[in-house]
Formats: structure tokens, C-alpha cells, sequence
């Protein structure tokens, strides 16, 4: 039996941001992950980074990498009526942007800094239970017991965390589309993000590196990516991002294909005695807008915090104040979320009039600059 | 059989603006209005007029009563859980504001000034056909013609005019609640509008002058007004408008009492031939926002300009570009209006994150100087 301060849930970027976070604060603790390092390390997700995220990520000094191999982006291209039009984010928000640097390549720096120098990581590490002060779980084929002072569940939508905190409201809606999201050998086909809104339904050009093209189509639910070979995806996505003008869409190997559901989720509270939980075990959003990762990083900031406050002076008052700070930015994000989602998807069913609805919106942020100026605040997570 | 330039459909706001503004440009023209005088000067509507229409009541020097008896407002008050939030329309939008003045009082100024000064106007002369330069309808017992050049359909969303532009393309939406409304002879307990979103559905106070008060309550579609007597009506207004906090609403005698159902309707072309159609008959807004006043307005100052342009020149190209220029800002309003609607009125078997969603939204208006911007752009018709 082991004992450590923070006993942490779950070895994504929540858990292993606030694991080096604790490190750097001469707190330490212990990360328990179900899975093995590979598969976390290219589990693919999303790779917007907000300047909040950006900020935490060279705080703690996990940015090396994210500096020489992110792309900061100062805007987005919208698509709808066949035009594009740029939303310019520094010029709307005062100088905020944002950095494009996959969730994959964030753990994998992180996995590397918190094995060559911080606290236990573990992986296959099965949490099985948990209760005032101890962690149980299965590793190396035995039962095992952590105890601790605080536990952390960062351990997601399907961790056993958050079913910990009895009396939980719940807020949630299911959406009926899903994303069909490919990875391609290509060289991106525009220097920043492209959401397009066509009378197929909706597509995202976004990318990885400078070599690598991440697409996304909007398809019906419970599609099987096998169903769509190719040239299909090709197709429909040229289809889909066209304009009246020269724009060409580059193809390429694609190399991974996955469809993605889409859900909104809040829990609260986000805390039951000395529990915490910490990003999307305590709240999910659709990933129009990429918001999910940004809110889990702004947790575990608000966390890390408030565990240095307490552990320095003993004092709970910030840990009071943790869930009630990072409700107020969950629902907005999942607002948010919910008015990129709904804007540019096209619903099964969906009536003229709706539709015309999502162009008046998009033909607005296009020509006003208040309501560019609002999406740009969100995205960038200036708000 | 007569002849006129202009035969104009329908003695609404619409109908009576354009007749005075083509008769202070020296175009005659000859209105037919299928009520009586009475039931036209008493039919209760909305009463916000946005800048633009205050500027074109003015221009076409029928402003005097409303610079005398209007009332300047220069913001509106958001409530919800249970706070009050002000939006103040000159700081977030350069400058502009709006006038209370019910479009009942416009109706009568522009009936007194067209019977004193203007061309025929003929109540009870009820519209039966129309064609290329004619409109049949009967009047004093009779079947009559008028012959014309151009023919303006502003008779409304019952009228007969939309149905005779061809192949137009409809969109329309409705809604699941309606509001109650009523006339009250007390002082209001507000000097500015207040919409309330809350638990119990949503309300609003307006005012129709210092000593008279507009109340509306959010209930369900088809519900008789007859099964509200006025207690219960005043007992749920406290409800809706409660805060924390000192505010009380004063009560007085009822005086009117009637359910307005809402819809969202736009029908494409807004023209047909020499035909044209403004207002109502060419779009419907739900009442949130109270837009369809100045919308009919709106048309009515292009369509003028555009019928005295034709008139000096004998070119049709403003003419041509009528409905385009006013689709613009309808889809506009239909989209603000769609906003505001959706987002504090509670829709039956909502669920707790939509309504959530709805709190976040009023929660970014009252933060977010943008949010309040956009939604202040929109609601003084600065746009």
C-alpha cells in the first residue's frame, strides 16, 4: 500500500498537465492510466489550443516542442453560399490567437517529462474503486491500494470517477449527426481552419503539420467508416468546401478514418468531499469549436491552484471555489459549442427556414463586426 | 372604373406610409382597406419603432403626435435568476435608440393626414382580385375596378396579394407557445422595457404611455384568454418578474386581454410583374423583438424610392432591386427575432440543458460586451 498527496485518475492531458503541474509545486502524486502508453499516446483528439491552454502548457514547461512544431493561427475561414469569408482573431478579440498542436503530441510531451521527472505514472492501471482517502485499482495483475489526501478524477465520459459524486444534476443532449474524421498525407490545402456550412451537410479542413491534412464530414449517426472508401471522402469533400472561385482541394494517402458521436454533458458539482473532477468526466462538448481539451486544461489550472493554496496554508477556500469558477467557463464553452454545432450542421429534416436561419447568422458574423467579434472572443477563449 | 398610378392594398402602417410618402413625391395614388376606420385606428400591435422608422415618420411629416406623446428609450432590462441587467443602447451602438409609440397611434396620424391631405383612402373596400393594372374590389355594395400602373400588396398575411406572386418560395416556422396580452391603466413599474426569462416561461413589460401599461405572458398555443381572469394574470407576472431584491409591479384594471400566436413566414419574390409586397404580406416575424412594424416600414422607404425613381426616370432598376434590398434586412430580423424568441421562451419538455443553454447565453449578454453589442445592433435596427 502507497500513499501519496494527490492520487490522479487518469493519464490524459487533464491528469498528466495537473501531475506536472503538482511536480513543479513540490507536490507529489501518482497517475493511474487504464491503458498502455501507446495506445494514449496516439489516441487522435482534438488540436486547437486556446491562449489560455498555450499559456498553462509553457508555465509548466511542457512547451519546447509545441514552440517549434505548433502553427499559431490568427483567424478562421468561414465557407457557406459557395464564399469564404476570414474572421481576422487579433484584429476582433485585441490581439488574441490561438495554436494548432494535436492533443496526441501534448501527452506525449508530457508522458516523457512526468517519466523522466516527476511523480509515479502508471500504466494499465485499472482504477477499480474509490473512497474517502484511497484509490483501488489493478495493475501488473494484482489488486492494489493507493491512499491519499485528494483524488483527482480525470479519468472521462466512461471513468469511474464521476459516478463517485452521488447527487450529481446532469445536463445533457445528444446531436443527430456525427463527424466521419480522416488523417491524410497531404500538405493542408489553406494555412488556417476552414468550417464550411453546404447544403450537404457540414466539413472542417483542419490540419496537423505542415505535411499532414485533418479533414472532417458531417455524416449520419451510427455510419461505419468502412462504409466511405477514399474517393468517396475526396469527393464529398470537394462538394462540400467549394466556392465560386480558384480553391483547390489537395488529396493525399489517407492513413486513419474514425467516426465521432456527439454529445453535450455538465455534472454538478464538480467536487463530493475530497474528490475532484477535472475535464470531460465532468463535461463534454461537441467539437465544433474544439473546445474540450481547452476545458480541461482550464480546470486543472484552477485546481492546481487551489491544491497549492491549501496545501501551503490548509486552508479549503479556493478548493470551495473550484467548481463554481470552472462552471462558469464549462457553460459557456458548452454554449458556445452548442452555436458552432448547430449553425453549420444541417439537422436530418431540417426545414428551409432553418436553414436559412444558419445562413442570416453566418452572413452576419461575416459583415458585422460585433458578431464576429463574439465568435472570435469564444473561439479564442478570450471571453 | 378609375385609374391611379398606384393602387395600394391595405390600409395598414405600410399601406398608409407609402400612400403619404408618394404624395409628398407628387405620385397619386388610391388606398383600399377592407375594415372600417374604427376597427383599423383600435387594433392593438406592437409599439417599439426603431430609429430608421422614427427618421421616416418624421421625414414624411407625419411625426408630430409621436414628438409629443413618444417615448425616448435609450436601453431595455434583461431578468433572469432572479437579477436585472441593462443594456444601454446608445454606449453599445454609437449612438442610437429607440421610440414607444404604438403603432395604433401611427395608424391614426397617417389616417388623419391622408383624409385631410392625401389621396382616396376607402374603408370597408374589400380587395377581390387583381391583374396585370387593376385590382377589383368591392365597396358600398358594388363591384368596382381600379385601373393602375403599379399595384402595392400591404394587405397583410390574410390578404390576397402574396397569393398572387407566382412560384414564390415559402419558409416559414412556428412556434409551441403564444403570448397573452394586455392593456392596463396604471403607471408602469418600469421607465424601459423588461423581458423576463424565468422558470415559469417567459414575460414582458411594456408601456403605452405614462399612465397606461402592456403587459405579456408567455402561455400555451390555443389558450383562451377567457380562462385568465385578471388576478391570476397579475399573480403571474409577479412570478415571471420576480428578483432579488426591491422591485414591485403596480397593478391596475385590465382593460384588453387577447392571444397572439407566433410564426416565423418569409415568401420569395417580394415581387410580381408591376406587383410588389411589403409587410406583412411578405413576411411575419414572432413578436420578440418588435420587428414587424419596422420591417413594414423598412419596405415601404425603399419601395418609394424606387416608385418615384421609376416615376422621374421611367427606369426600372431600383424597382428591380426592391426585394433584394429589403430581403437582407428581413432575414436579418428574422433571425434576431428567431434569437430572441428562442432564447426566453421556455418550450414545452425543454430539457434542463437547454434551458441552461438559454441562462448562458442571457448570463454572456449581461458579461460580454460584444454579446451586448450584437444583441443592441439588432434591436435598435442599427445593424
Amino acid at each position: 500500500m502507497t500513499h501519496t498527496t494527490v492520487a490522479i485518475i487518469g493519464g490524459g492531458p487533464a491528469g498528466l498537465l495537473l501531475a506536472r503541474m503538482l511536480h513543479n509545486a513540490g507536490i507529489d502524486s501518482v497517475v493511474l492510466e487504464s491503458r498502455d502508453r501507446a495506445y494514449v499516446e496516439q489516441r487522435q483528439r482534438a488540436g486547437m489550443l486556446e491562449q489560455g491552454t498555450v499559456d498553462a502548457l509553457r508555465e509548466c514547461g511542457a512547451a519546447a516542442r509545441m514552440e517549434r512544431e505548433g502553427l499559431p493561427h490568427n483567424g478562421i475561414e468561414l465557407r457557406f453560399d459557395r464564399r469564404a469569408h476570414r474572421l481576422d482573431f487579433p484584429a476582433l478579440t485585441g490581439g488574441s490567437s490561438v495554436m494548432i498542436y494535436a492533443q496526441t503530441e501534448i501527452v506525449k510531451d508530457l508522458v516523457a517529462l512526468q517519466l523522466d521527472e516527476g511523480g509515479p505514472l502508471l500504466f494499465e492501471a485499472q482504477a477499480t474503486g474509490l473512497g474517502d482517502g484511497y484509490v483501488t485499482y489493478r495493475h501488473e495483475g494484482q489488486e492494489k491500494t493507493l491512499t491519499c489526501d485528494v483524488i483527482v478524477g480525470a479519468d472521462g465520459f466512461h471513468g469511474i470517477s464521476r459516478a463517485a459524486v452521488p447527487s450529481g444534476r446532469v445536463y445533457e443532449a445528444d446531436y443527430p449527426y456525427s463527424w466521419l474524421g480522416v488523417l491524410a498525407d497531404v500538405a493542408p490545402s489553406t494555412d488556417e481552419l476552414i468550417y464550411a456550412h453546404s447544403p450537404r451537410g457540414f466539413a472542417l479542413h483542419s490540419m496537423r503539420s505542415p505535411t499532414v491534412s485533418r479533414l472532417y464530414l458531417q455524416v449520419p449517426n451510427d455510419t461505419d467508416p468502412a462504409d466511405w472508401d477514399d474517393e468517396q471522402i475526396w469527393d464529398e469533400l470537394d462538394l462540400r468546401f467549394a466556392i465560386d472561385g480558384d480553391w483547390k482541394l489537395a488529396r493525399g494517402p489517407i492513413t486513419a478514418k474514425a467516426v465521432t458521436p456527439m454529445r453535450s454533458f455538465v455534472t454538478e458539482p464538480m467536487r463530493h468531499g475530497r474528490l475532484f473532477l477535472a475535464g470531460d468526466a465532468a463535461h463534454i462538448v461537441p467539437p465544433t469549436g474544439a473546445k474540450g481539451l481547452n476545458l480541461a486544461v482550464a480546470d486543472v489550472v484552477v485546481l492546481a491552484r487551489a491544491l497549492e493554496h491549501w496545501r501551503r496554508t490548509g486552508k479549503d477556500d479556493l478548493l470551495d471555489d473550484y467548481g463554481d469558477i470552472c462552471l462558469r467557463r464549462v457553460w459557456r464553452a458548452e454554449h458556445f459549442s452548442w452555436f458552432m454545432t448547430t449553425m453549420l450542421h444541417l439537422a436530418p429534416g431540417q426545414s428551409d427556414y432553418e436553414t436559412r436561419l444558419q445562413l442570416a447568422q453566418l452572413h452576419r458574423i461575416a459583415t458585422s463586426e460585433a458578431a464576429a467579434a463574439e465568435l472570435a472572443l469564444n473561439y479564442t477563449g478570450t471571453v
